[in-house]
């Protein structure tokens, strides 16, 4: 088979890519290693940065987040027992960010995938990248019994954390950066209502805990945990309990509780591969970069990283210019930094660090009342939350 | 002896306070174990709020500063190797900070004093504060062999902290936040031209350095050390050769050197303890709170506690209230932290954390991106720098 740029993996990233690099006019095949439905089922981010919903509709796959997506205008810090508002419009410009779940988003891309009749091998085993160095790539899987292998231009590496491409770049070639958290996060998905119109980030001395949704009847709730616990150790009530211990007294009222339709453990880690290009493949995402979910950044870098590679490889193909691969682990890079600086800061201000001791509490409550009543704070906060916009 | 107020401590929170008491027709005698020499010698900050510079107006002591100090409209953040301005008075609506010696300050208010005839006794040796539980606080002092006794309504702890006041306090009455960071400064002072007109915080990979300033003739310098390191072990040369190596090319070229007229090494520590009034026992300045020197708020803060507890005892005796001493701790220490905040957040964004590893460094480099090109998070370290406005 021969194909432009062959995309390893088909989450939201590579699936994104496809779609832009088929509407700019470029040829592209996904394998993805898992099915269809495996894809599907991963409960990942629901929050959306405007540069993302924009990405999306360019994509054309934007009708239904459109439709069903509920456009949030603030956020609420709440600590030492009351809530605070950020209004992220009103410091922003009216900026806003969008709730609208990583799943729909990727359903959405297959839906459209599939209708323009764009080729995906998925259940590939034994993928495999190559020649990655010089002018002609291979890709390789097996399916079904049968070995296959894809001549390519491009290799654009969009397979997670765990995926092959980064995996395959020599290790001296690659500079990795990381911080791992001394906690997870307990996740309860259930339909029912939200207990806010807006999300709610909760600053306890029992533990951080994020109030937050996918719609109006579906809400998703986390409560920092010890990397000990087992999500299965958690009854639904145990969750429901703990979650309600560490709200502000309004929101602990009104908090209703269900049956959990989800229930899981996530740890927290910051992380950084350097570069992002190695010759002919590219990584973007998760494949590149970790954030802690804190600041809900991690599937908005992953579209950030796709607008700046689609637009390299449109300017590749279509002006014959080489300036925007060139560019494009620099650039990417840089947005990067900034949000794992965010999301890493939003994660020390929030979650409790017994190792930072009463001096640390006080500290993260000190920051937490200065930031609630300085404008310029806020600010920073809102355009960090709503995404800072692209530079280049 | 009988006096209103008790004033242990003659550095500057000490003098201001007794000084603004005065003015308020309210007796004080300060008492104090070192000589005045002793206290004249001490080199510390040099970086003056507008609030401070206020406060020493009011108290009559402002003339020489306004005559003397230089003011500042802006500083400088260097890293990677290239300078940033912070235009501190274009983002904060006109405010500015004050270069003038805090040993300027002590003798300024010595000076006036001395003039109006103040008491204040000097070398007084084996101080001890009674009774401030009760309406009538003691504090008991020797002077050339004899024993002495002032009787008074209040006693204001100024003395620092490894001073009395705090010291005396049962411990169980109070409680304390501390950090200790793993490094230490080098300082020297020199009459040298400043290598800028204005201050430069350098982030550099081999440590933090300051280029500070007492005036147009006079630099003060510093470079982050281990707290292993002896200031008599760093010659001027060497000194100079760590200083030129962390500065940015323009002014490593610029710097100019000569002999030290002091050579010190500081560590590194923030600490609070809460509450601080004690009956009639107050403690204001470093008897109560440490922060670490990085973002110039030791002095100002002393300053602020003593307009706080100046204001609560003019309250008392004038207005009969004692809703304003009853308020003191709480009002004070809601500002502390606030400025604790931003010692703590200064001092981590800008020195070098081994322990923090190359993620900590990262995570620097892109905050420090984000600071200089982002309006809103450079107002929000520029209104902290110049002084938080006053509450109530």
């Amino acid at each position: 088979m021969r194909t432009q740029v062959a995309i390893i993996g088909s989450g939201p990233a590579g699936l994104l890519l496809g779609q832009l690099l088929h509407k700019a006019g470029i040829d592209a095949v996904i394998v993805e290693q898992r099915s269809k439905d495996y894809v599907l089922a991963r409960i990942r981010a629901g929050i959306i940065e405007q540069i993302c919903v924009d990405l999306l509709d360019e994509a054309g796959v934007g009708e239904r987040l459109h439709r069903q997506g509920l456009v949030h205008h603030g956020i609420e810090l709440s600590f030492k027992g009351a809530r605070h508002r950020i209004d992220l419009s009103g410091l922003t410009g009216g900026k806003s960010v969008t709730v609208y779940g990583q799943t729909e988003i990727t359903h959405d891309l297959m839906d459209a995938r599939a209708a323009a009749g764009l080729p995906t091998v998925y259940e590939a085993s034994n993928v495999s990248v190559h020649d990655f160095d010089g002018m002609r790539p291979r890709v390789r899987y097996e399916k079904d019994g049968q070995s296959h292998e894809i001549e390519c231009d491009f290799i654009a590496g969009c397979d997670g954390y765990h995926g092959v491409c980064r995996a395959s770049v020599p290790a001296d070639a690659l500079k990795t950066y990381e911080r791992v958290y001394p906690f997870g996060w307990l996740g309860v998905l259930s339909d029912t209502p939200p207990v806010s119109d807006e999300l709610i980030y909760n600053n306890h001395e029992r533990g951080f805990a994020l109030c937050s949704m996918r719609s109006h009847t579906r809400s998703r709730y986390y409560v920092q945990c010890s990397l000990d616990d087992k999500a299965e150790a958690w009854s639904d009530d145990a969750f429901w309990d703990e979650l309600r211990r560490r709200l502000d007294p309004v929101a602990a009222e009104r908090l209703v509780t269900g049956p959990s339709i989800e229930k899981s453990i996530a740890p927290l880690r910051s992380f950084v591969a350097e570069p992002m290009r190695f010759g002919r493949l590219f990584l973007a995402g998760d494949a590149a970069h970790i954030v802690p979910p804190t600041g809900a950044k991690g599937l908005n870098l992953a579209a950030a990283d796709v607008r700046y590679l689609s637009r390299a490889l449109v300017e590749f193909y279509l002006d014959k210019s080489e300036a925007g691969i060139d560019h494009y682990s620099e650039k990417a890079l840089r947005r990067i930094w900034k949000a794992e600086r965010f999301s890493w800061a939003m994660t020390s201000l929030l979650h409790r660090f017994p190792e930072n001791g009463e001096f640390g509490r006080k500290i993260q409550e000190a920051e937490l009342d200065y930031l609630v009543h300085s404008v310029a704070a806020s600010t920073s906060l809102a355009e960090n939350y709503v995404g800072l916009p692209f530079e280049g």
